[in-house]
């Protein structure tokens, strides 16, 4: 079966108008007016293929077609509020294309054993109210919705007040049982395009550690100090970094690293540094991976210390183990894209996604297809009208598969 | 000849009470109440050994005694202001040795050839008013009067106008021809204390080259996008670091390199950074070796810059060349330590000294004594009594000598 590429690319441009910026971009932040004015549109078209539509009490929205036995329904979805001067795709193509996907039952009358629905999560980018896919974790439970009610934005207004002002609270429960959840999304990053491959096939997300490190020498002269008798805190930092990637390189290949933030407290261009404070993050598919990774970025960073005369204090800042997706899910998005004979990989998501909050409450999977230059969260992120239909192709598809499959699970 | 050691530390201990701080240092910003009151009492002691008072149209401050011929003076000298929380030594040290040098001149009425004048510099520190040696500056040409006259302090409190409150201005003409100027000063530097070395003789200062550099990569995502698609400007920047900090190791026994300063714009922990912008200070005694590091320095950022797809801006933001002290000064102070039986070692001044402006106008040298853990602009800064007195010996010895010298060098 084949969604119509067309009426999916004119209601992605169509949903671009609103916070349309003047780059191309868009911005909708969480919970304003162009936010609301955003899913009115998409109400709008629900209300033309007769879809009910419901809100539960952290604003989330779900559009619902009914299916043809009382069971738990396969979910499709992902967001519409955008970064400020974000792109026209992040999220408002797993909403849309997830809409084609009903369009085209609707269409050809088609009659699914589950309800399928189509959820857009609240505040998803983390842009105005910290921290990101809010409506999603309080569905899932992974925070509380007392917490999140009472989160602000930078003048101070709450999330309860602005779904109250627009009017978006309503009584479905949380962590209802979903059969499945499928989030169709744009890759932001440059393996699908690099690779020339026209669908992600996507098994989990990363396991993610950020640390927190400080290098501390001492202070001195960089003109009465000679070299041997320095404690430089920022040669001996960039002689870490240097070594940890070549580390992470050579031994874990699927493993990345990134020193996002240093800085020199009170620096001064002829003080050797005392201090530098800098950020690691550390990320791999497989959790066991990414403590091995761990435990050799202290040893890499113990050594050097030693052998230079500074100290280093790492602490832990966050960490996310490692997502899994569903195998069933997987499974129906790889027969789907072998069906449609789309070149396809496995790939494994490194940003966050509501699927990630999803993966903890039901069998759940993505779908990713390329983006222009792995851009995103900026107003030049693109992607082409047929690499959009190419990806809801795929979704409808696995959702029809899922249909059936549930469908004889509960059966057998 | 002996110094007297102990009047020597009585006098540095009474000027120290002059704007102490409550951890041992002092603090006597140039031009500040307190800044007069430190040389209203080293007015004060030399009165009491006949020295005439005279000031130039900046705040340079000049004690002098009389010689036998109509000949130029040698001077001593350094200054008396500090940094905010300074010690109680950087330049102080230097004023008082040269003040214990005439009082032993007039304790035991001894007659020089020349004329013998101590001088106070203004604004040495250039932590009040920036930059730094500016009264030495306009003395030798280096500053115009115009100009450091109309520099003002944060509070927009020019020089000029604090020069007239606190009547600091005289007719003594600038550049006047001296004989020699001898500047005693602590090492700022571990190199005599970590030796076990009495008496650093000075034989010039380095030659400094600042640089701004700004490595250029691609910011994205540091949970999608490969390492091996990359353009980190941070691990670029880092791995420059380390192979220039080899390559001075290596090729430049007597080179120094300093990354004080550096900053990523925007920074965000899972942000690859785009940009980082990072200082580099070279320093070598010598001209030609200082240039050829620049160039070496160029060289392996060009190398790493084309290997990491990274592109670095590297411009110069201030040169100053190498200091050589005349050779028959310091042939005087190498004598001296000779005779007193002192452990010495030539030495080059990394930081910067009024005696470096001086060596533009006369025959000039410095005399290093060591200091704690080579720690200054410090509160903590400190010296020995016994470190003081030897210093003072050396000093006295070598203005002796440089008067015979010069009597008889007028005389042939």
């Amino acid at each position: 079966m084949k969604s119509n590429g067309q009426r999916l690319w004119q209601s992605l441009m169509e949903m671009a108008k609103i916070g349309a910026t003047e780059k191309g971009g868009n911005t909708r932040l969480a919970l304003t007016d162009l936010d609301v004015a955003g899913r009115q549109l998409l109400i709008q078209w629900a209300k033309e293929i007769d879809l009910s539509i419901y809100y539960d009490a952290v604003g989330n929205l779900f559009l619902r077609r009914e299916g043809t036995a009382a069971v738990d329904p396969i979910v499709m979805g992902s967001h519409l509020d955008t970064q400020p001067k974000g792109g026209r795709f992040d999220g408002i193509y797993g909403v849309l294309s997830g809409l084609e996907v009903i369009r085209c039952l609707h269409e050809q009358k088609l009659q699914t054993h589950h309800p399928i629905e189509l959820v857009v999560w609240m505040n998803e980018e983390g842009a105005r109210f910290t921290p990101a896919m809010m409506g999603s974790a309080v569905f899932t439970n992974v925070f509380s919705l007392a917490q999140v009610l009472a989160t602000t934005d930078k003048e101070g207004v709450s999330v309860a007040s602005e779904l109250k002002r627009t009017q978006q609270i309503g009584d479905l429960p949380f962590a209802r049982p979903f059969t499945a959840y499928y989030e169709a999304h744009i890759e932001q990053g440059p393996v699908l395009e690099n690779s020339q491959i026209e669908i992600g096939v996507v098994t989990g997300g990363q396991a993610i550690l950020w640390l927190d490190a400080k290098t501390s020498g001492k202070a001195a002269h960089a003109g009465t100090t000679p070299m041997q008798m320095r404690k430089d805190s920022m040669i001996a930092t960039a002689n870490m970094m240097a070594q940890l990637e070549a580390m992470v390189l050579e031994q874990f290949p699927e493993g990345l690293i990134t020193f996002g933030e240093i800085s020199v407290p009170n620096s001064s261009r002829n003080t050797i540094p005392a201090t530098v404070q800098w950020s690691i993050d550390l990320r791999h598919p497989n959790d066991d991976l990414l403590l091995k990774m761990e435990q050799e970025t202290q040893k890499i960073i113990d050594a050097l210390a030693e052998k230079r005369g500074v100290s280093v204090d790492v602490s832990r800042h966050w960490h996310n183990p490692a997502t899994y997706f569903d195998t069933q899910c997987v499974a129906t998005v790889q027969a789907a894209v072998t069906e449609l004979g789309f070149s396809h990989q496995h790939i494994v998501s490194g940003a966050g996604h509501d699927a990630i909050n999803l993966a903890k409450h039901c069998p759940t999977t993505m779908i990713f297809i390329p983006c222009e230059g792995g851009l995103s969260h900026n107003e030049a992120e693109n992607i082409s009208a047929a690499q959009a239909e190419q990806g809801a192709d795929v979704l409808l598809n696995a959702i029809l598969k899922a249909d059936q499959l549930r469908a004889l699970a509960k059966v057998s």
